[in-house]
């Protein structure tokens, strides 16, 4: 059976899921996006999600889809129809087709957005061996456009960086720019030393991440101390444990970073308990 | 008569061209393009936007599309076809759909790019009378990505850019990056001082445009001094002239900087010559 797909009010099979050839995300990537997981069957951290979805639309002029007070019920019809227990649920909003290109926005009383949505089945996604094992990182430039905090399709150099990754025989890469580590491709990064987590704090650089925000809520919750700055890779290099959080890795511990081991080189014992902190608590408030 | 536009080897009225969701440019903007003008029916540049693409293509490790060696006649039947006499051809490859969204590039021998092209009918276009008056551009910062020099479709700030400019009640906005002028949203960046052209050099900095090497390889021709290296904005403040050059506008005189007229605030000789040097060349040269 083929997956069904959300597309400008139509449930489709996903063959059929297409958008104009003048999507202004297709044409001049103006569009953004959420990722939320779902775990047994839940969707986690939904509120979040669509917060951040209304601030990048809002940071962009971008409308709102004429169905966003309505997407909660799109999520929840996407996971039925495709009988998802765990996975993922991608949604992005686009400035929508014009008919035509031109650099300027159209108007908006006649041009509406675009909302697509899908599914992605991941069964398995919160026992995933990685985590156990944890995964290997190289650092690479940072030369991303300046406002990460927007979550916009302009996803190119994060794609590139998971490429170079993987041609390094690593998993994923931490971006540095000015001598500091911003994120990962697709997700926050963090070390852990003497105790203390250290994660880059809030501001254009990075995405502020929905899973970030809950998994230093829980990290605090628990008594971990918890430290807002800015990191270097030699830094890394001589933490405890490092590891990453996003909305479909929860929390992904990081064994090696350019090829040298972190810590012990295996997975340490902060990243594993904030993952199993994270799993429990979101499962709890899942909707 | 709707257009007719290209998608994968058809030729389809406009509203029924589309691509899936899942095609790369629509997902994380891996995608990059040309823009080819056309002045009485024939195509101008061809030869140098083609080999710019296939440049743009391997930077990203992208495929050719399996029509590459047909774009000469693609772009003639889309001329045909649609009867254009002066306007545009636009030209987008991606690196296709894989069926599903992941940051990792999919198989090439699997996943076959997206090749789409379209024309925009715009009569006049060499005649238009925004050159015999100017235009007036605002500075904004630079915040692009690192690789302007590959024409990919990550175009949202140069958009956002021409809607700051229109909200300013100018025309387009030059971008300035550590105090220097980049270039235009979607065009190089020119002034004039003492019959001297200056403008920024190549580099991964500024979009490689087949229109400046014309125009500059026409200027020293016709024995002009030409310098290629980057001015500020208080230095195109006090320039003789300024002026900008894309496919799309040939050359095109600028007046107004930041509210303040450069030069004498009307379009200057240096820019008019140019412009009519371009257009009588380019339409020898058109194919």
């Amino acid at each position: 059976m083929s997956r069904i797909v959300y597309v400008n009010g139509e449930y489709l099979p996903e063959e059929e899921a297409t958008v104009s050839i003048f999507d202004r995300a297709f044409l001049m990537a103006d569009g953004v996006y959420e990722v939320t997981s779902v775990l047994g069957g839940k969707i986690i951290d939904f509120d979040g999600h669509i917060a951040r979805l209304e601030r990048s639309l809002n940071e962009l002029d971008m409308q709102k889809p004429e169905a966003f007070d309505d997407l909660l019920s799109i999520h929840r019809e996407l996971v039925a129809k495709n009988a998802i227990d765990e996975g993922m649920i991608y949604l992005q909003v686009t400035r929508g087709s014009a008919g035509d290109r031109d650099f300027a926005f159209p108007d908006p009383e006649v041009v509406k957005p675009t909302l697509v949505l899908f599914t992605q089945s991941k069964p398995g996604l919160a026992d995933n061996p990685a985590a156990k094992t944890g995964i290997k990182v190289i650092s690479i430039d940072d030369i991303r456009w300046g406002r990460r905090d927007i979550k916009t399709t302009q996803l190119l150099y994060p794609s590139m960086g998971k490429m170079m990754a993987k041609r390094a025989g690593a998993d994923d890469a931490w971006m540095v720019e000015d001598g500091k580590v911003t994120e990962g491709t697709s997700n926050n990064a963090y070390i852990v030393k003497d105790g203390k987590i250290i994660t880059r704090e809030l501001s254009t650089d990075i995405l502020h991440g929905i899973t970030r925000a809950a998994v230093l809520r829980f990290a605090k919750e628990a008594q971990m101390k918890v430290e807002e700055r800015s990191f270097t890779i030699d830094e890394a290099k001589q933490a405890d444990e490092a590891f990453v959080t996003s909305a479909s890795t929860f929390v992904m511990p990081v064994v090696e970073l350019d090829g040298a081991p972190i810590g012990s080189g295996s997975v340490g014992p902060v990243a594993s308990r904030l993952r199993e902190i994270y799993l429990e608590e979101s499962r709890k408030v899942g909707i």
